[in-house]
């Protein structure tokens, strides 16, 4: 039709060539989602396996993904260099479309008991990242604000359970260091941090396995859940996950 | 810490000030959910109503839409010059996973007696318009495309209950015009194409109330079946659909 | 040659349709281009003339062009709504490169009796306006500019001119209204700042000549020195100027 | 002013962090230019030597450009991985403003006898290589094009002094590997092709110098004629040339 030409207004926003993409996805107002849903504190065990199993889904549906990390209402996917190039938009909106999808749809399989009340909704965006250490460096971002927050939101609760109302546990906490949080939890409440579940500690990082001489994918995913991005070791051993790039 | 500095890789993708916005959403591969789902053909109530339900939440949720139109299984959202500028990926992306999320809650209240047999997911665009022309040609596409498309599968399904095999049936169209397909349909098949129920025929037309003094949004959303976004009337009766530029 | 591959890593960076593009150049330290080149202060009538001459070479190149407003080291270029559409990066370097190229081989023409002693450059940069008033509104933001500094300039060269140092100069205007700085040019100078040259006060106007019956572009320019594009009688004498976008 | 709301339109086109940037200028319309100017065929000496120092002043004054290449009418400038990051616009913009300045001043200290009949003009693009790789093959890419077209040029103009017309020149050649054409010229022509000047054949490279210890830019800069950044030996032998990025 003599309509069409609008059509031509649309633009073509392709990712840059050549680079890891990343595309993070977030729960929206999921403060609010957690306490309508009475999600445990600070970690609901529950909902981690939710979004684990959500992002397991984009796993299978994506090839081009070589892991995943997941953490709060978070979840990263790192596409590897030299995937099919595709256009942002189309990128971004599909995998928070099926991952929003799944949630609801996987949602009675974890919260047996609870309906839910309202519509959960993520945001998405892509990220640009050139080299290896760039993206080894947002992997352990990443895991670095994991380790920050399941300090902080571990004494705190601790602190409102023994009765101190939240401005008074935030007081407390505000201007100390993960190391003394730590000690906190230590010498308060006998609460060993280390030995709690390394799920809570270090999130959830779901990583295809390859074919190692064709470096075909494969839909086996490995689900870790000790686990260290920050340090060296962790890359050395599975040094196959960042070496799918076309352009090396 | 250290690994901060990855968040600065973020591209900040505004949208460019001052257009009409419309974010499309629509289903990916929904020939085959359709299948699947035992939609029926050409039009499926059930499937179209559900549509308009989740288009509705989202018109609930953002209040700087003043419009939605949806066929098949697409809906359009416009947003009015000088709303609030955002990132182009953050409001596709809540934009969609919300609808998805409706999608997938709502579908038991219009599918009683279906499950869902596999997550539905959507894709999502952004696109500028700069002028109220360019936005009445952009409705005007799609109501022009729904027609087309609509007449050719009402003939398409019409001559396949007929027992025509898909590859005759389409032989049977091709080359044709809409006028001579309603011809078809009203030769053959005794159907008046005019008489049949204008949501399909038309689309589905969804309108935020305005408070006309102030033009301050209102959650009351009209819904229109039978209208006509092609030519003046509508425009010139509604005029104040349009009317609520910052810039104009 | 198999390295052609990395051509596709340019990105298409296509301006959105259908919006008004000004494309503004400005020169790169010109202040201290001034002084090496001994201009004559507040305002160089031969800087002024080289400009306006180098723009209106950019007019006679680009036909899509139908104004240039311009004032001190920089000119904008207004491209008519609907015009072929362009890469940004294209359309931005041609259009520096072309100014700058004039700008050098012109420079003897203005300047007699002065060598050029350093390379003058400029930067560009292209941004869309969707509307006829966002269109106004630019232009009106770049005059108003053109008053305040001139006002302010023909103030300071006075009161250095009497014997202040740089600094008492600055001290004694800072913090006062354009008005102010008009009485006082008034009472302390005898000068009227309404009488100074309009080019001074005004700023520079190109406008090309349309064909009035067909729309069709030409090569007459017409230059205006003393006009107001802020208020709204120069657009309503003027109307055509902004008539010729495609999509109105 | 109330107008400076306009300036919010300007978008902010920075190019992705951590990626080596390549600024590509190329003349526009250079046939035509080299034609009215009286340019030897194939190749130059005054014209390619004054893209070689105007290309040296682009070095000058940008220090995080490490290298540039240059063949025909077009130069690259290879910015290397983590400079300071810059908008797009500005970046093309102030290169291909400054490199045609220069072209203009320096003009008569190349072309003694040839007033300049016409203003030439460049245009200029950014684009972003993610890898060391692409880097590379983006510079192999230019000198297989410049070895490709120096062969094929070479023939024409040996073919047209001889006394074919364009049109057979033309059909002689077409279909012939660059293999063949080096074998016409021996056979028909007694030219040895790599024996021609280096420069012609290979390109212009500039290079900039680093003092090794603390990777300091610095002002030195190696001009190479006969070189290969095609193979591996160039850069083994150069290695310091991408060692400069702060992201490995
Ligand atoms: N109780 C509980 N809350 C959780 C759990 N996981 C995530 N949350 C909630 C608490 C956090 O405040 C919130 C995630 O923080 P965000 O910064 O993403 O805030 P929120 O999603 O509320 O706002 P946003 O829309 O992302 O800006 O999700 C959990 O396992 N248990
Ligand atoms: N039977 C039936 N099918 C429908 C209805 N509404 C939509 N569909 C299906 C049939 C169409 O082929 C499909 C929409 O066409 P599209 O061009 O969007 O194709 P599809 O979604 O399969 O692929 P895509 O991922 O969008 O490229 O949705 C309906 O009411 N009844
Ligand atoms: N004496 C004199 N100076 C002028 C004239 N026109 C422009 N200029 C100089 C003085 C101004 O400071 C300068 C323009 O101001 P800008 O804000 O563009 O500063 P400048 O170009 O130095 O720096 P930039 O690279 O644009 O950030 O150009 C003139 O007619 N006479
Ligand atoms: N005679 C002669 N011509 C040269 C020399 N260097 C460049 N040229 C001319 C001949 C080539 O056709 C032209 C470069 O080819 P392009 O593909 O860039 O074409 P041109 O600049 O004409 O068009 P464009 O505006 O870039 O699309 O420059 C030279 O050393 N001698
Ligand atoms: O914009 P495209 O090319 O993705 O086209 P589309 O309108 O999304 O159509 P399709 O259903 O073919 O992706
Ligand atoms: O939106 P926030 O505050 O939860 O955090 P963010 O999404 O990382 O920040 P931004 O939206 O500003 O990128
Ligand atoms: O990128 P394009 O299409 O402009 O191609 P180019 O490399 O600039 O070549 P041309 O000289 O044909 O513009
Ligand atoms: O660069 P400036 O400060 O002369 O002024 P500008 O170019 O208008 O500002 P910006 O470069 O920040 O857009
Ligand atoms: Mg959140
Ligand atoms: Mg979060
Ligand atoms: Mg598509
Ligand atoms: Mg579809
Ligand atoms: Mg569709
Ligand atoms: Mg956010
Ligand atoms: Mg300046
Ligand atoms: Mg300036
Ligand atoms: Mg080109
Ligand atoms: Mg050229
Ligand atoms: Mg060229
Ligand atoms: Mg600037």
């Amino acid at each position: 039709s003599k309509y069409e030409y609008v059509k031509g207004f649309e633009s073509d926003d392709a990712l840059p060539s050549g680079n890891w993409i990343v595309v993070r996805i977030q729960g929206r107002d999921f403060k609010e989602f957690a306490d309508l849903h009475g999600f445990q504190k600070p970690n609901d065990e529950r909902a981690l396996q939710l979004m684990d199993e959500c992002a397991k889904a984009i796993l299978e549906e994506n090839t081009d993904i070589v892991c995943a990390y997941g953490i709060s209402d978070e979840y990263s996917f790192l596409i590897r260099r030299g995937a099919h190039q595709q256009a942002s938009n189309e990128l971004i909106s599909a995998t928070v479309s099926l991952f929003t999808s799944k949630y609801v749809m996987l949602w009675p399989k974890f919260f047996h008991d609870r309906e839910l009340e309202c519509a959960p909704a993520f945001d998405a965006r892509a990220v640009c990242y050139p080299t290896e250490t760039t993206v080894r460096d947002y992997l352990a971002w990443r895991q670095v604000d994991c380790h920050i927050n399941n300090v902080n939101n571990t004494c705190f609760w601790k602190l409102r359970e023994q009765g101190l109302n939240p401005s008074n546990a935030h007081k407390t906490l505000m201007g100390t260091r993960s190391s003394e949080k730590k000690e906190l939890l230590s010498n308060d409440f006998r609460i060993d941090y280390n030995a709690l579940p390394a799920k809570y500690r270090k999130g959830s990082l779901l990583v295809r396995k390859y074919l190692c001489i064709y470096f075909q994918p494969d839909q086996t995913i490995f689900h870790y859940h000790d686990f260290d991005v920050i340090g060296d070791d962790f890359w050395k051993e599975h040094s196959y996950i960042l070496q799918k790039a076309r352009f090396s």
